[in-house]
């Protein structure tokens, strides 16, 4: 977090005369992928399959020689790719067979247009005067009482704060004035108390909700959590600078009782299912919030507020709101609002003073996390008609500006997740998330998360290894595999026709790796409910996918997206990619802007009142755009003309259109 | 509570004619007494001494006849006063040595004046539209979810709220939400919510509390408290109807950790001594919460608020705020505002939902139930000048009206409470209440409460004792016996001259019961500091004690106080007795009165607001007007015109306002 701008070296590769600048500790096969080449590299970069070997021409790297380098070899400078790694500037020859430019489709790109990663605008706030945290530390000197100024303490402290600081209307919790009488005369009547200003629903009255003997004002801190189906994430804020100061996240400990949010609501229809979920969700928490705090070295007390965001179903969850109907037709929450509450309430554990914010929802399926990545991405304040996606098992999207917002959440499966894949993962260690393709030859070059032998395909992988299948004519259109070319790697396997991505010898698994038409269709059938989704919501709003100028990508998932990819096979609309940007976590960026602004904290009601939701299932037309874009990249090409040029794809024939009369 | 009025009888006594009409069921001795009749009766009215004969001319009594008369007394028609109980009208012929009139102090004027107890005027609040509960049940019957109509469970509630009641901003507990999607479905959307309105701090947004399932409106309650340092008393209100269905008292659980407030603030300041006074006083309030609703049929989870009131230490003793400060100079109080918080927190079993509000007080000695006594007194809604007070060990003074309040309190010691009184005791079966003296023989008539044998003198019985022996010139201005009359009951005793009440074989006590000058002393002392806070805070703001047009006398004392004999000894000062209210337990009465006004709560905090608090130590001449006042009924006569020419009281001798040159 917060680390300076990556210290680079720049690789040239021969022949072809590339060039890519890449953080030093990189590998060379990464550097490659940057550069949009292919290597061979069934293994994962994980330096068992030995196919990535590349010469060394000038500088050096450290490592890149394995047991499948003879001595001579090495000698001659010949390093394996996926394990060399950069120090200096360097320039390498790739030999024939590998190097290739990875044709229609480049590689890596989502490495390239991570750089565009929406920073954090925390100056934007200081500028505008916006820095104004609901929860603040002021530090007061205050007279001794006297015979003729005997006032409660109460009231002196009160006092002070208006003449030193012009705070007027104050509300002093009950646990502060239970230690008042000592904390005032710890320090001759030096205290720093914590003032919480929480606009949502307490108009006027400011709440005095610690004190604390001297000057503490240097140490005021927040928490940021947002509670994922799959992974909690936390932040620790300073409230004074707004600076992240440390970050954690955990597998959501709910895990084990359902993977998806689905399977947690069944559990917690069960007696005593929604206690656990809740215990078990601020359990995670408080693992995450020791580690935080003890990383930094910050005292339990000194945390006085912190705003959680999630799905609708996990906020339900953890808050013990009864999730029944979220999973039932029509489809109704408990509550999309939810009250100031003590953090203390909801099994965290942090002290009696802390309030915790938990960001509103729109629907059961358009959860707080979307309200907050909606907040923390600006856009809605942007004047740019914007598409704003979050894809996982169920997509959220938001279009709109400043002016007006729609929103609507398409059930994508668990493609994108690996789920239903036949070699799908999680995008853990050894998942495949980068391919290539040899035009000619049709070997992969696998890049695996942490290098290590390919385990599966995770979810951005799977993009990437479609996208490139269609791109070189290994499958068609409708995702089936062409079979007029010919390679070991094509074959008829248990589910029908398969690609071998990395054989039983190459990988960490104990069969080949490969994937097949069902997979295919699988990902097809999650990318088309997305884009039926965005074509039906942007029409609803009597507008056109060309009237789209960005597109903000949000959500782990949406960070690792290859662009060209996700275009190719039509998951995303077609725009300039110069026009989209990632943002990561948006839930955890609108819940840190909202632990740092009380302006945003009122913007935030207003946007939800202005957000409205779609539910697309009755939605007219719905259907027939999902029928539509069982395609890749869609039935009609006019919507990807770019896409459709650069791929040499043509107009559906005639006999698959008859298949889909809708 | 809430009696029909009573039903009386008529008593004639012969040979004065006097006539007095009293309730069914009380004896003939009382009737002598509420009529200014002194009868000898020693024993305290217990049917011992058998001095109360009287001889029955026309009607019938129940009772009277004890072992002391012989048959054919009984036939003859000769009864005990004591014990004849009444049941329809009666003539009595009171025999030579009884009879007479009690001379210039008549007897029994408390009882009389009782009648004139200010009557809670929830009427008049209801005809001014003021009757608004600050929690008030709504009852909705809302439509059912569908797939056009999915917003949120609490959203629904919310329009609903908005659609039939024009209800606006709404907060929903976090309690409600959890069992919000149960509750509306049980009873097909028809539901009953729980409005609470808390107006002393949060402007514009309610609070929905609780939700029940169908319709619950006709059943909504509330609890008032008064925590008195001896006693705690509470009330269980029906929020609809405004009336008192029950009410309860007991003795503060505190009680054996301390007397007074002193010594339970010295046991607070001992390890856990704080957290034990707040456990124990939360007890003894649960166990009269118990008793009310069991006795009431009233389920707990039916209360949605409590109005709590008390003194300022047992107000912090309650609320577990150190009261470490309350009794050293300057006498500052931890706060004297005290937030809404829940019933829960502060270790009321009470449901979840359940808002306490705790009245404010003024100043370390002027505390929340003086505030509540001004609220139910109306004293800040009069246009008279009124001098409120509540006489205790430390007695509390208020002065003003709807324009403008100055408060005080004046530590009178224990007297008034029997404390420091040679035979003193509290206001406790056997204790001499009331009393009267044959002008001739010096026999007394003591009257007990609950006619037992005398134990010994509570303080409102001290008061009427001080005052007969004045007025018959049994001691003199300065309280000393002038020892110019012979009785077997004037004598020297242990502690200097003093007048025996009740002989040892007439008493519960196993020794005669006494009154000696140490004894007057310490009345006097109590009475001068009381008399001198109120002229000097009536002098204070410019004006002069005949300016009062109007006493309130609050408390559980003060509503057995007799006037004429307060007056007599100059605890109170001269006005026409008609002008003189009680109000009982005024802190009951204010918590009532907030309980069932929202508009009544705001008063308050203004109320509150505009009372200025005096320290009487700090206010030059306070020290010279306890002086001037430690005579009875005061060095000055002219403020005490009716008493002296009643009493046949003269100027102060010049020797003795020499030993005073003050």
């Amino acid at each position: 977090m917060g680390k300076a701008w990556p210290d680079t070296r720049r690789v040239t590769f021969l022949p072809s005369g590339l060039t890519v600048d890449i953080e030093i500790g990189e590998t060379l096969l990464k550097a490659a992928q940057n550069a949009g080449l292919h290597i061979n590299a069934s293994c994962g970069g994980s330096g068992v399959c030995g196919k990535c070997r590349v010469l060394l021409k000038t500088g050096s790297v450290a490592g890149g020689l394995t047991e499948k380098l003879g001595e001579p070899d090495r000698a001659a400078g010949w390093r394996q790719a996926c394990t060399a790694v950069i120090e200096n500037d360097v320039t390498v020859e790739v030999p024939a067979g590998s190097g290739k430019l990875a044709g229609g489709l480049s590689t890596g790109v989502a490495e390239r247009h991570r750089s565009r990663l929406r920073k954090y605008d925390i100056d934007e706030l200081r500028q505008a005067g916006l820095l104004q945290p609901p929860v603040e530390k002021l530090f007061l000197e205050l007279p001794r009482p006297s015979p003729v100024d005997n006032m409660a303490d109460a009231k002196r402290v009160i006092q002070g704060l208006h003449n030193q600081y012009d705070e007027k209307a104050m509300v002093v919790s009950l646990s502060v004035l239970r230690k008042l009488r000592r904390v005032l005369r710890e320090d001759d009547f030096r205290v720093t108390v914590t003032l919480a200003r929480p606009v949502h629903v307490y108009k006027g009255k400011n709440f005095l909700v610690n004190i604390q003997p001297g000057n503490w004002t240097s140490r005021s801190f927040g928490l940021v959590f947002d509670i994922g189906t799959t992974t909690i994430y936390g932040q620790l804020i300073d409230l004074n600078t707004g600076k992240i100061l440390d970050g954690a996240g955990d597998y959501n400990g709910q895990i084990s009782y359902g993977e998806d949010v689905i399977n947690r609501i069944i559990y917690a229809e069960t007696p005593e299912g929604l206690a656990t979920m809740a215990r078990v969700a601020a359990e995670t928490m408080n693992r995450l919030i020791t580690k935080l705090l003890d990383a930094a070295g910050i005292d339990r007390d000194e945390i006085a507020s912190i705003t959680i965001a999630g799905n609708t179903t996990m906020t339900h969850l953890f808050l013990g709101l009864e999730p029944h109907s979220i999973r039932r037709a029509p489809y109704v929450p408990v509550s999309t609002f939810f009250p100031p509450m003590r953090a203390g309430d909801l099994g965290l554990e942090l002290p009696h003073h802390c309030v915790a914010l938990i960001f509103p929802a729109i629907s059961s399926y358009v959860g707080g996390d979307i309200v907050a990545g909606v907040m923390g991405a600006g856009l809605y304040r942007t004047e740019a008609l914007t598409l704003f996606v979050d894809i996982g098992t169920n997509a959220e999207i938001v279009i709109g500006n400043r002016d007006w917002l729609v929103c609507a959440a398409c059930s994508a499966g668990p493609a994108f997740e690996g789920g239903g894949i036949t070699h799908g993962m999680r995008a853990a260690d050894g998942a495949i998330k980068d391919f290539s393709l040899d035009p000619e030859t049709l070997e992969p070059m696998n890049i695996t998360i942490a290098n290590r032998p390919p385990l599966g395909i995770c979810g951005s992988g799977l993009l990437v290894i479609v996208a490139a299948l269609l791109s070189h004519g290994v499958i068609d259109r409708r995702g089936k595999f062409t079979r007029h070319q010919t390679s070991p790697r094509l074959r008829e396997g248990r589910s029908g026709w398969e690609y071998v991505l990395a054989w039983r010898e190459e990988n960490g698994a104990d069969c080949d790796i490969a994937i097949n038409e069902v997979d295919i269709d699988n990902l097809i059938r999650a990318k088309a409910a997305i884009y039926a989704g965005i074509k039906t919501l942007v029409e609803e709003v009597g507008l056109a996918i060309g009237d789209l100028e960005q597109i903000i990508l949000a959500g782990a998932f949406g960070s690792f997206i290859d662009l060209d990819a996700a275009m190719a096979i039509g998951l995303l609309p077609e725009v300039d990619p110069a026009k989209i940007t990632y943002v990561g976590n948006g839930s955890l960026m609108g819940g840190r802007l909202s632990e740092l602004s009380n302006h945003i904290r009122r913007d935030v009601v207003e946007v939800v009142g202005r957000m409205t939701s779609f539910e697309l299932s009755e939605v007219n037309g719905f259907k027939d755009q999902y029928i539509a874009s069982l395609f890749l990249p869609h039935t009609d090409l006019e919507l990807f003309p770019t896409t459709a040029a650069r791929l040499g794809l043509k107009k559906i024939e005639a006999k698959f259109s008859k298949a889909f009369p809708g």
